[in-house]
């Protein structure tokens, strides 16, 4: 993997403007820091124009909606796309409500997004297969999260990053597998949304090649949780926050690259 | 005490739809995603009946009110009583501020929830009493306490969790008191949310008995809490929150069984 | 410094009403709390009144705005004012985005606070100053911080705390500094907010003398942090916070006075 990204990140510090959700914005914000970027929140829509033009990168979350923050999303993003920002965006719950499968088919119609987050549910509504139905949850195996999520890719026209206990990162042409991780991050509430938040900041250095930024900020996160969670006596849920962001903060990109474990994916298209 | 519940918790994992307060929501959700549950946030009044439909229990906390939150506490209070889903409610502040006593009496106007978890002179307001006047509050003993959560359950005809040194479980026919904590309960911010959380993880695999339910979940998070408190060299109320989730991540019914000091509460009607 | 600031807190245990971000709000109740004060947050117009009614001081944070917020922030201010409340501003971020500058006119413009607290760009700009055209973030040197707070607090005519790595606490005519600190507080996000919070806690128990309450807030959190990080064996951002409140609660007058930097600066005016 790339040595640069990480590094990048802690030389030119840059901004990110987040609509984070209200439940783990303080974690979001806290994991940019920590990293070397610079979070801003966003929840006035008169700042738009200028959040969106001192940032190098904008972060959406859908986790806690309502009627403000969802024009906030949608003039953040206008406003990104009308600048030429990347944009990030997480479907939080976006496989089990309605409600957000509607809020973010219009999101999604603003503009393409540089990178999709989400967990094998959302990516899976994303690629307009029915999750449930598939019985992928039930344990139908790894290969078909890789469809699902080469699938979403192709339809959404953007880097899809579904992560799991293996990461899968995909721009429907090429794909990548990140095996580094610890089930404490399915313990911990926000895991998900600091991987969003770090995707923004690595696609801040990495505007062209957000499949790049994608797996790097995959797999950065995820050798940082297992290195957490292998110096643990015991899983300790609780401790691993303050601890995640303590490794994130100290570790290097030589780090990363002795422990990652990630292959790409050969597929026949 | 019921071994049960704790391990339906986590065999079921049943969804808990949340009205958090802004301050702790993130507390909330991560005590009640470590105990087994999952949680989920709701803002948006068009997700209500959704949120509703797929959740085991409703959890409505006023700590932070404004119009958009107080609209969606009660339209998913209707929506739960209407699809028969247990509802816990955390009166916060409600014996300070006269405000959140009508917001208080609207929410109780819906229907009748199965438990509401409040400090003393929250519960004092239940009850119709006049805490300050009472002087209870200058130390006037735990035997008026009882009564208090006796006369707030009668009058309210639900589950009173009374929290405080000592916890005061009580349906206004049978009463339990729950001896176990510590008072680093007190100094961090969170406590009782989080114990409100718990109250509505618990009576989601309990739906008939909310009474059990708030004892069982009294018991876990209190002797938790005395475990961390007692393996700290001196009082650390910061290091507190990491460590309670650790501990009730891994805490067993037995663990909380050995040491629980629960004993019922004899009285005469 | 005055040993009495921190136990007078402790013994009255002064209500603290917030307007906190949604970032921090977490951290600044919980800091508070720590400390010996206790706080409320407030966000419902209606609670406004009683709000400032039952609290010794306000603290006001812009770091996220949207309309009902400012609306808040508004109502309270004016009511704090009327009833003679200290009032603690936070001008988040107002020196890079220009409605917040607008924002932060407008409650300016409502009375006089008895403590702003900010960084440098953030008192650079209620000193009128261009903070990038005079390249004061470039380097330009500790002398310039000093004239940038007093010339800050002559113009808005009220007690500056200008933190960073020095912090400088100054009414116009007397002015301190405390050099005590760690890097760690800017790793952090949430330390501003916090020492803002406290600056609330000091002044609500010190009313007549808020530049004494800023020196004793600001030197009570920087020794604490200073404690932490050098017991730590290597910069641990994520576990500063939690042992962060440790030591803010353990943490005697004595202790702050043993390890206190402070200089007081002789100017002439």
């Amino acid at each position: 993997m790339s040595k640069t990204l990480l590094d990048q990140i802690k030389q030119a510090n840059p901004i990110i403007t987040n609509v984070a959700n209200s439940v783990t914005v303080d974690q979001v914000a806290n994991v940019q820091n920590i990293i070397g970027a610079s979070p801003i929140m966003s929840s006035d829509p008169e700042e738009a124009p200028e959040m969106v033009a001192i940032a190098q990168a904008l972060s959406i979350n859908i986790g806690t909606l309502s009627t403000e923050p969802i024009h906030q999303m949608k003039t953040l993003m206008a406003e990104a796309y009308r600048q030429a920002k990347p944009v990030v965006i997480d479907p939080v719950a976006v496989s089990s409500i309605h409600y957000r499968q509607k809020i973010i088919d219009e999101l999604l119609a603003l503009g393409t997004p540089q990178i999709i987050r989400g967990n094998a549910g959302e990516i899976a509504y994303l690629a307009g297969l029915d999750w449930q139905a598939n019985g992928i949850d039930a344990g139908s195996g790894e290969i078909d999260l890789v469809k699902v999520a080469q699938t979403a890719a192709k339809k959404q026209q953007t880097t899809i990053l579904l992560s799991g206990p293996t990461d899968i990162i995909t721009d429907g042409h090429h794909t990548t597998k990140v095996a580094n991780g610890t089930p404490l991050f399915q313990v911990h509430v926000g895991s998900g949304d600091m991987l969003t938040g770090l995707c923004a900041a690595f696609v801040a250095v990495s505007p062209d090649n957000p499949y790049q930024a994608a797996i790097d900020a995959a797999t950065t996160f995820a050798v940082a949780g297992q290195l957490v969670a292998e110096a643990m006596p015991t899983p300790l849920p609780g401790s691993f926050y303050p601890q995640l962001l303590d490794c994130l903060f100290n570790i290097t990109a030589a780090d990363v690259q002795t422990h990652a474990q990630v292959t790409e994916v050969l597929t026949h298209e």
